[in-house]
């Protein structure tokens, strides 16, 4: 079986890397070769199986083509200009997440008698406020970004192409990554990640909101592990509705607070130092707070069922097991 | 005021045309100037303002940006490849339905401080079964066909332009136009225009359904309406959701018989024949029925609250106001 990840640079598409060299296999099958695609060298990662890395820009004709010309069996396609780099520049954002992925999507079409499963990560960003209390996979798409705006046609996109039999799809709408490994960044979500690594490093962490704010959280962990069920599961019972909203869990920050007390003690808690920032307060009371996950629950995604999980997650891969404090 | 109208040379193209140049004017404006445009040469209509025809294909690089390049003040965006052409030919359909909307809005963009109305006609092929009693303007973008699909990516296309202030857009979703003048054609929903026109004209018409299917139907006269109506309306209650479902009737083909018989008599209907045809019986039961066009209503859009009326309406404008039998 052949595996292209194309974003493969990226946390998450690290992390899939990571995951499939340990596992050797996909779905039962053994992996005999993976291509790893991105802007930027992904890193090296030690494999039972070849890994070749590529650097190219898929939104160069030509350049989606020669990606999949060896036919892979398995496409994961998570590159993307993020949400505010996609706002600030509107011909970067069309141009990577519009043409890229419509690229890669006809790169695959025009190959006679090919039809591999293709995974593509959409974005909660395709929901719009104002929102119900959970969004269902049946609410409408009503993006207020660019990006989210790109998202939703990819999910178009890949539905039209999958009922044409030009390929199978799988679109996967990602709760917020939390805890994200690495270092702070100026992200407005930054803070859901950063109240939880910081203190566990023994650092201050701003929190910039009140503890009521409530978001909706997976971990890395269950990302990957969306991307693999998505890569493997039987398409029939989606029809023609290729994207699912992903599982994951909704706390509020004070929740958040709690568990890290339960994990790592007070001595952390008391590392979160409360600054209150009007303008990341405005953004966030802006974004999707819980999901309703039924579809994808029933197709067999699963994420974490409490917050003391998704830190305990986070000791283990990141921290080597153990809470430093 | 300038006018530019792509897809001048359809059906309600030319009726959009003939209506301007009745009136002259648009929104209380003088039309200083027209050009319509389309793959073939639009009919010559009079008008109290020059009428340029244009003869290209939007989806070539550049023809977008000649169109716009004097700036008009309201762009009609009614050119399309239909449904069946769309799922036939794939590359035509995305290169004209997708390609084609884009490069327009991309040529309009690219103008510095130019904002024009931009009236894009969609589909009620956004939406795809299963459907509630009545498909109200939240439920959610479902398209079963490649035309669908790239009307709804149209409809995403133009909320992005318009909420980033780079046009002023307005996306309808027509119903079926009844009574369509002209020949029978071979389209799965003539048969709905077919048993009135016909009829009227002293021919026979085929019927292939049952008399108990429902279907959405608005007159050409409440098109032409509806256009003029979204290229003069404020738009800030839009808010960021652009595309609205016209309003319409929903008759029954039963409902429609009656209303022929109280217009034109007994003769009339006794040239209705029937001759079921499944075929035509199991696409018709996958079409949406009725819509729930609350949200356009408010907004000041109107349509026919009879099928008499939408009888008459034809016998006014293609029959010279006299019912022939």
């Amino acid at each position: 079986m052949r595996i292209l990840v194309i974003g493969g640079a990226g946390m998450v598409g690290r992390k899939l890397i990571e995951r499939l060299a340990r596992d050797g296999r996909l779905g039962g099958q053994a992996i005999t070769a993976l291509t790893a695609h991105d802007v930027v060298a992904p890193a090296r990662i030690e494999a039972p199986f070849p890994i070749e890395a590529r650097v190219s820009d898929i939104s160069v004709p030509g350049e989606a083509a020669a990606l999949v010309a060896d036919r892979p069996d398995v496409i994961f396609h998570l590159a993307a200009i993020v949400s505010g780099e996609a706002e600030a520049d509107f011909d970067k954002g069309y141009r990577i997440n519009l043409d890229g992925t419509r690229y890669l999507l006809d790169a695959v079409r025009v190959i006679e008698g090919y039809v591999p499963r293709f995974v593509f990560t959409s974005s909660v960003a395709v929901f719009g406020a104002p929102f119900p209390e959970a969004i269902g996979d049946e609410f409408f798409l009503t993006p207020l970004t660019s990006y989210g705006t790109q998202k939703a046609i990819g999910e178009l996109l890949l539905a039209d192409y999958s009922r044409r039999g030009l390929l199978d799809g799988v679109g996967i709408r990602l709760p917020t990554i939390c805890v994200r490994p690495g270092k702070p960044n100026k992200a407005a979500s930054g803070f859901f990640s950063g109240i939880i690594r910081e203190p566990l490093n023994g650092q201050e962490a701003i929190l910039p909101v009140s503890e009521d704010v409530m978001h909706w959280h997976a971990s890395p962990r269950s990302a990957v592990g969306f991307l693999l069920h998505a890569a493997t599961m039987d398409t029939a019972p989606l029809g023609a509705r290729r994207s699912l909203s992903m599982p994951g869990l909704a706390v509020t920050v004070g929740e958040q607070i709690e568990a890290l007390r339960r994990v790592a003690g007070d001595k952390a808690v008391a590392l979160i130092r409360r600054e209150p920032d009007p303008v990341v307060q405005t953004i966030v009371a802006g974004w999707p707070r819980r999901f309703d996950a039924a579809r994808a629950e029933s197709l067999g995604f699963k994420a974490e069922s409490s917050f003391d999980e998704i830190i305990r997650i986070h000791v283990e891969d990141e921290l080597g097991g153990k809470v430093p404090l």
